[in-house]
């Protein structure tokens, strides 16, 4: 199994852990010391060497940071965290702060007094997080001391090994570009921006230039390491060369140089010309080390050359969903005939969907942990079912589960909200499911100029729970990579998406609706970007989308009075199509239910 | 009436003006020199002492930049004045330059050499602009000669003297807030941000504050003025005295110190403490001014204050509507007539419109030129009939009437597309106005949460039309002043509308459809932004819009087997509350037309 469902680990250790860290502050003349819950390669997954947050605060979660002074200390974590924190975390040591209210900053703001020290790792920081903290320091007359250690790691007796994965080849065959192209394609946009190199600081976007993949991490399957490409197309990679085989070394192609990982420093105060680096992802020890040559701002290019996967990339994506589709498909019927005898737990639940997925043979990893929530707790955005929180199924149950798989051609994530039957379903759910399906039928139908956003999109997707009073607490749609992150920028679609939409883009259209202690309703497919047929007006390119995610949506759910004509039929396009493909992948019991559960409507 | 259909004028004298100004800027060793169609004032219409462009180029456009070289000269416009600027712009002497594609630093940036002198009139230039003409010349090693004196000025022989009219009282029975009040709570916005004044630059925000109009300019009733406000509510007032009378100065209330224009260059020296200006309007000159001290850039706060209106004001949009709905609906009940006898010209129906709002007695201004385009005219976006272009209407042609009215209570902006009868409408007419339709719908029955922007709801507006590759190129709604300008930030709908919508903002909502010679479609009411009652989520604050505008929308052009039950419901609902308002109102024969226009579908 890829995933366990451990409680989040007891905390009994964690007064110690601050009191060790207060002694060291003290040592240092410290009077505040910031501890992220990211690591130097700023991603969503952290390997245990460095979950420096949770071994200081007992906090598990996926985002969060936390400040220590002298007297006072604080975690800080965003609206899902809210209720989770306090069972993880000793709030006699910490106050547990919602970070959209009061951040980290505010908060030092407040605490610190003219002349007293705040420590920072500048591994740690991004080049902008950093400026920020500099800003209050000016404010506040307040010194900065950028650590070479960190006193964590000096008072972690215990800290787990780094993890040293095998890189492994991602075949050009599933990549549809040869490393070698992509380098000299962005090493040419760096020449022509009179830029000599750019930092690689993201393991994701190493592995997209490299064409490779390791296993650093659960569920992202990359190798932890940096880079830096050259204007000409060379690249120096910083990792063990014990971890790269010759056949992966012949696959990455020539032009690229590998080196120790402690060799960074030195390679980054050799560089000369214009270097590129982005602040949001760059921690601030990147830019101290590029010494007396110009450091430019602005995006990794790899970012959005990624983002637009290629034609083969697209087909993989969707051999991967057929695949993934005939799996979920499985489990849904299982659910349907075994949620309503209340003896499946949302663990049980959560195994089956696994199990079904690794039986294609192809599954390499869950691309996160399935979230497999039942009544009140598919109302938590976030839920992350265990022993604990584990609850049996039952009917008139909504169930919701959110998952997905990583295969070595694409990467899935798909959320069904599903009725428990033997009870009707709890009172405005019906209401509320049909408008987040109007919802997600509204994007996945879309049809939009080059140039829209994600910001623009979004609307589409609230606008029938908005007309009720209603609406969601999350983005409507992240992008996906192609056996990568199942989170990855430039683009989402959200109030706050400004990235255009651009073919080969794979997003998530996961419009909800959750009503706290009762039930929770989100219905999930990953789309991609393709050029639309325009059989308007002929001088504007109009883009839309084309639905990756295969697996039928609860008719028991909708109400069908609600529906126009229109939504109508794209439901009814939709589930033939679903029907059709995914049919001849599953067994005689699952196509039976398959037929019923793609019937047209109307 | 307060419209001419005059052509523009000829372009004659152009060469000899720019030979003029050629020598002049020999004589003060400029190499080339920006003519703005802006005054310091910033605004839409400018008075003819400050038509400086139209004097140099011939260019009568509300938008547009020229530039002059020794030896080259460019007229920089968008897209509404391509076909334009050729007709009234002697080509032999400008090049028309589409702004979009190259503006006037980016041509500049080709055509200047090393060293090369660049003259800019302080006063007519912004801070924004003038910063990226100073980035220009960093980069291109050019010198900049801020000019005390505009050259010309200095050859503009039987240049106009600049309007002094009288200044009056806008009264607080209309305002529903006195000027004291106003004064005395951004005095203390002011103060709160710890700075000691703001600078007012922006004539329509002087109006707002000081609860008085003026008529220096077409269609926006306002006076010509700057002026600074203290923290503490204290504003100085700059403008010729001898304007304001007695009952005015006591209207405006205590604390306002009135001194002649002129003198406000030394006042600006005075300034101490923090200075607050807003950099996208203010022209450099007033930052210049300001010595010793330490200027914050910031929105001028009366623009967000006047945004939202007071109850009174909504009262008197109300009003003002209705008394113009009238006036419009007894024209269309003429157009209904007579259009279709081919004796109906376009300028004779603007006329027609005009007079019915003059009939009400209360017609202030028009709020702008009426836009009236039959057939292939109306596809033009920003039409203005002249003499030149004047087409009489026939059966069979859509024509296209955008018109307003300035009452003491209200500005209105009104824009309806209808069939001349006798021949059915052009192929496609009648698909593109339903998808028009069907946007204008969406966004004026939009329930949206608290914090929802104009770029998010633009969406709402578009999809219907994006939907059969369609789309229309200029914003969807802009704000709309009290008795003052038209087009009134800070919010818009629109792809690039960054602000929130609050309550008491009006907003026009005005998608459209563009046949290039063929037809033009656009359909507007104005809306203002209220509270909804939210029968949802408590805890969730919606907005929704009222509509203002009372006329009925051709019903003859509305494919009704297109629309949506809901969408049937908003125009069934909207026609009866159009009927029941305007009815009393007019006579018997537009109260009879008005029953048949606004029959139920379905």
């Amino acid at each position: 199994m890829f995933q366990d469902f451990e409680d989040p680990k007891d905390t009994k250790n964690t007064a110690q852990h601050v009191k060790l860290l207060r002694r060291t502050m003290a040592e240092n003349g410290l009077d505040a010391f910031i501890v992220p819950r990211e690591d130097a390669f700023q991603g969503e997954y952290v390997p245990p060497a460095n979950e420096r947050l949770k071994w200081l605060t007992g906090f598990g979660g996926s985002a969060g940071v936390a400040v220590v002074t002298t007297r006072q200390a604080a975690v800080f974590v965003d609206g899902r965290y809210i209720l989770q924190a306090p069972d993880q975390v000793d709030t006699n040591i910490f106050e547990i702060v919602p970070i959209a209210e009061t951040g980290p900053l505010k908060w030092l703001e407040k605490k610190m007094r003219k002349n007293q020290r705040i420590g920072l790792d500048p591994k740690l920081h991004t080049l902008d997080f950093a400026g920020a903290v500099e800003k209050l320091a000016q404010r506040k007359s307040l010194d900065i001391d950028y650590l070479a250690d960190n006193p964590i790691d000096r008072i972690w007796v215990d800290r787990p090994a780094m993890p040293e994965t095998q890189v492994t080849a991602h075949p050009d065959r599933l990549a549809g570009r040869t490393s070698f192209d992509k380098r000299r394609d962005i090493g040419r946009q760096l020449a022509e921006a009179d830029q000599s190199a750019m930092l690689v600081t993201q393991p994701e976007n190493i592995a997209w230039l490299l064409n490779i993949r390791g296993n650093d991490v659960p569920h992202t399957p990359f190798a932890l390491s940096f880079g830096i490409l050259r204007a000409g197309g060379r690249f120096d990679w910083f990792i063990d060369p014990a971890r790269i085989d010759t056949k992966t070394r012949q696959h990455i192609g020539d032009n690229v140089h590998i080196h120790a990982s402690d060799k960074i420093s030195a390679a980054l105060r050799k560089l000369k010309g214009k270097v590129r680096l982005e602040p949001e992802t760059t921690p601030l020890w990147f830019a101290a080390h590029v010494k007396g040559t110009e450091i430019v701002h602005g995006e990794d290019l790899c970012t959005a050359a990624k983002a637009c996967k290629t034609k083969t990339e697209i087909k993989g994506a969707k051999a991967a969903h057929l695949r993934d589709g005939a799996a979920l498909c499985r489990f849904l019927c299982w659910l349907d005939a075994y949620g309503r005898t209340g003896k499946i737990s949302e663990i049980d639940a959560a195994r089956k969907a696994e199990a079904f997925r690794a039986e294609t043979g192809k599954l390499r990893d869950l691309s996160f942990d399935t979230i497999s929530g039942s009544g009140p707790n598919g109302a938590i955005v976030h839920y992350r079912v265990t022993h604990a929180t584990n609850r049996r199924l039952r009917p008139g149950d909504l169930y919701l589960i959110d998952s997905g798989g990583q295969y070595a051609d694409g990467t899935t994530d798909v959320t069904r909200t599903v009725l428990i039957e033997g009870r009707p379903p709890p009172k405005g759910a019906i209401d509320a499911f049909t408008r987040v399906l109007r919802g997600h039928i509204a994007l996945a139908a879309a049809r939009f100029p080059t140039g829209t956003n994600g910001m623009q999109l979004d609307t589409l997707a609230r606008a029938p729970l908005w007309a009720a009073g209603q609406d969601f607490d999350h983005g409507t749609g992240h992008g996906v990579g192609s056996y990568l992150s199942v989170h990855e920028g430039p683009q989402r679609i959200s109030k706050g998406g400004m990235v255009a939409m651009a073919p080969g883009m794979i997003v998530s259209n996961e419009p909800g609706y959750y009503a706290t202690g009762r039930f929770g309703i989100r219905i999930e497919n990953l789309q991609y970007v393709r050029a639309a047929k325009n059989a308007g007006d002929k001088h504007r390119d109009m883009l839309e989308f084309e639905a990756l995610t295969l697996a039928p949506i609860d008719r028991r759910l909708i109400d069908k009075s609600a529906l126009t004509a229109d939504e109508n039929l794209w439901l009814n396009n939709y589930h033939a199509e679903v029907l059709g493909k995914v049919k001849p992948l599953v067994d005689m019991r699952t196509a039976k239910w398959l037929e019923k559960a793609c019937r047209p409507i109307r």
